[in-house]
């Protein structure tokens, strides 16, 4: 593995306009700005294990606004935030004046006086949750333009209608860290693939995000659904240029087993149609409750046609060797511990689940990284600058 | 602009109590004390934007009690206890013991071993909210007498029945940057006008604190209501004797064209009645649901009745020169973008829409001041040691 | 009283294995582990009366878990993070995904990557608090071994069906403090007693942990309740074996005068009978609403039968002298101020009330203390530290 040292010289040595933008789709962002935050992930996680403090502000605040539950997010967010010296406030819009019908150019100004990050889930509408983050980060550049805030705040996406992509980069730094470099992902086959669950309604963002930032190294994508489960059919075309651009390649099929065959790592997780969810998107907005029921009766109906879409220890055998990496964004649907029949069989879960749990790990680290890599023009030099201070995280 | 050098030697020349005393209704304090509560918040401000770190504290609680809906006084109130370094604790009652019948002097003292500041707002009840604080204030005296409490918290009034100081401080503090200095606020006509919102049982304590603010420094203030939509009037006959002792004027009329007729600024916003709000206090009290429903509808369909009390282009026109600065607590209740009809004209809160924001930018600032005069005799010598020490906000 | 530095020597000088587990039963941690944790409170309270900073964290997250209402403990662990320098964050499992059927131990691997405490509150199922926490224990540990969590959180019990060891560990730092020394206590009669409250419910907890601690240092306990009111036997089982080892007494009756009875130390308080609380324990988990409220109404029906377990002025003059130290967790059930019939008469109250606030003043640094001895071998090296930089805590 590299030294702090090696890791911050190859930072400094990514060109990179990430300082002067928001990182709200990977595939807005070059390779190198990929693996600058990648590599700056890696320093401060790192710099944890050797108990050097990673606070780069003395004061300041991080804003979370989650418009959906969430633990992992939350908590990953929670933890980037404090690792770098901020300290959280929620805006809870319950508790509000919100509703009033303030504009959202408003709201993004006035909880931003003295805020240097702000993180927002918000995946339940399709066609909305990241064009509403466009909106707030146009809100805060004029803002700041006008002279009403003292600094932009890093506008962080912590799952949207199109992509997830702190979980995409935390699974590409856990990749990373399994194979022992980016480019030991060339050529390597990924099936992310749709897999059975007693649930309807899961979000696109996870199999649009792995298929959309998983092109982008030469590796060998396929995506496997049922007909029906379609992703968002623009960031499929996304997927296909990104694969062609890599060296890599993108494959669809309609079948779990064409998937796992000879597969190096694979990625089971249900999700809903897109077709539905822009139904479901439209009942929401009706407020039509007993439409969505009808919706989620018809879906889980649909579902239970292809429980056979399950990740078992047979299904394992088809991949390379028998031992491709089994990988989840968490939590899973598991058959006999979280439900009866779901995503995956226990003893296949069980063999992986430390695994999977170092994949979870890397997720604060990465947000901490799109925050220092929004905030700072050169993240490496300051990076350096903790590393010559030499302050302990723990007395 | 005058420097944070200037502006702390004329802290140091100020005279003031207000390290004896918590800051819950502005005619409590002297001149100077409320001068230096403005300059300490134009330090504060002006080190954010030179990026030197504020932090006065190395750890610290900054307790905050909200008994109703807020964004702009949470988030303020959060920017500034973390500017001095605090964290903050909510106390939720909701998920609190205090339902048992707990007294206000035990909760003061139990949240309190390890506060340095609490936030209280409290404003549905008219006779209620400014009380309980003081309730509390004599509580944290005896536990700091009684060696319960190793230092006594500064109590900061974030919204109270009777007035709203960090609102009108904020404001005051944006009069001093939009005019220069305050001596350049004599003689101007500040019309604090009543005008049309389709909401009822908005709280008094905005119309107050700016009348009994604003009388303080020599200003012409007009309050302007329809007949029956009445202030508290001891607040009324404060603001008129600050006028008689300022050298100003304060004076009420009963037409908006009236009050912006030569005025330099004007501040129309939306209020209930005072003797409505009583009428409110006893039916909240007795848990009316359909007292409040009915006093609801009666209030909205008197309300109607002046819809004309509307901010229009037109009305604008009548102010100097037309240019009258316009100002608004936010958020404002803007025709055909919040509300169909409403206080303000959409053209007329677009024209000063980011001259509001900046208005409200001083709110955290003025709370982070106030905590500071409340805690330190000589808040000009810690700001001195601030400077003098330039450690950086962000690395 | 002992100085920073005595204090610390004698730190030093007490052998501890803290740092090797969870602190969740007083009962399962040694004289020299207790008499630790009491010193290092006494050293970090000192120290912040002195102007102090404790902030041992750079930074880091102080996890809490509330599955029951609180104030002071919620306050006190804030306040307990705060002073070491961690930064709060709630798992509120309502807003997280917890309810998809995660596991105990992926919950608490997730929410750990970067925390260094996790304070639980778990009273409400018998037979359920205190395993729960175990389990969190066993997977923390599981998630170091495994190398998913760079450093094993401190796991701090707020309360659980069994014990509430920052409850009796604050009330021992306070009869410490009252009495002079722990040698002081040696013969003191203790009276835990039952007293009548129109509540139903209350947790086991508190007297459980009373009779648990208060027996290993020599005191005389006396424990009485009307019949019926059971505490967990294999908790009473465990006073009394920990009275003959510390050479004290531990006795039960079923009289409030004769556990009063030349008492140096009252502590009268209502409970549930262990016998309702594993029916109530059952019925919470059949979600039978119905059960609840005839459970509820029999035990408020039986409950007032014993409307004369009732410290009053009377009452307190059977104890040492008439003076005997009345200590409560608080708040209390004050008859005619917080109840109409309670526990306590308002004049006995009234005149240890603050005596109950310096009680409680304890629990946020025994909090710290206990987080402290689980992360540091040698605590009493840090504090030392911390004395030789002599940081100020406020400006």
């Amino acid at each position: 593995m590299k030294s702090i040292n090696e890791l911050i010289k190859e930072i400094n040595e990514l060109k990179s306009e990430l300082h002067e933008k928001d990182f709200l789709l990977t595939w807005e962002q070059s390779p190198e700005e990929l693996e600058r935050v990648l590599k700056t992930a890696q320093v401060l996680k790192a710099m944890r294990q050797e108990n050097i403090a990673t606070n780069v502000f003395n004061n300041g605040l991080g804003i979370s606004l989650f418009r959906d539950n969430s633990t992992r997010t939350r908590f990953s967010y929670a933890s980037a935030i404090n690792m770098l010296g901020l300290a959280q406030q929620d805006l809870d819009e319950g508790k509000s004046q919100i509703a009033h019908g303030e504009t959202v150019r408003e709201t993004a100004n006035m909880i931003s006086f003295c805020a240097d990050a702000i993180g927002i889930r918000d995946d339940m509408y399709l066609g909305a949750g990241n064009a509403y983050m466009r909106e707030v980060g146009a809100a805060l550049d004029e803002g700041v333009k006008e002279g009403v805030l003292p600094s932009r705040p890093a506008l962080i996406n912590l799952q949207c209608d199109i992509d997830h992509p702190t979980q995409s980069m935390a699974d590409l730094a856990w990749l990373e860290e399994h194979f022992g470099d980016l480019n030991q992902l060339k050529g390597k086959k990924l099936a992310m693939t749709w897999a059975y669950s007693p649930s309807y309604g899961k979000p696109l963002s996870v199999p649009q995000g792995i298929i959309g930032l998983m092109t982008r190294f030469g590796m060998d994508v396929t995506l496997a659904h049922p007909e029906g489960y379609d992703l968002i059919p623009e960031v499929v075309e996304q997927a296909r240029q990104n694969a062609e651009a890599s060296g890599g390649s993108f494959t669809q099929v309609t079948s779990m087993e064409e998937a796992f065959d000879g597969a190096d790592i694979v990625y089971p997780k249900s999700w809903a149609p897109y077709q539905v969810m822009e139904r479901r998107t439209e009942l929401l907005r009706a407020q039509d409750h007993d439409g969505l029921k009808a919706l989620e009766q018809e879906c889980l109906a649909q579902n239970a046609n292809f429980k056979d879409w399950h990740c078992t220890e047979e299904m394992m055998t088809k991949t390379k060797g028998g031992e491709a990496l089994y990988m989840h964004c968490l939590p899973a649907d598991i058959t006999g511990v979280s439900c009866k029949e779901g995503e995956v069989e226990e003893a296949v879960f069980e063999k992986y689940r430390i695994a999977t749990y170092k994949e979870a790990s890397w997720k604060p680290y990465i947000i901490a990284s799109m925050i220092m890599n929004r905030k700072y023009q050169e993240p490496g030099l300051v990076l350096q600058q903790l590393l010559d201070e030499y302050k302990t995280r723990v007395k």
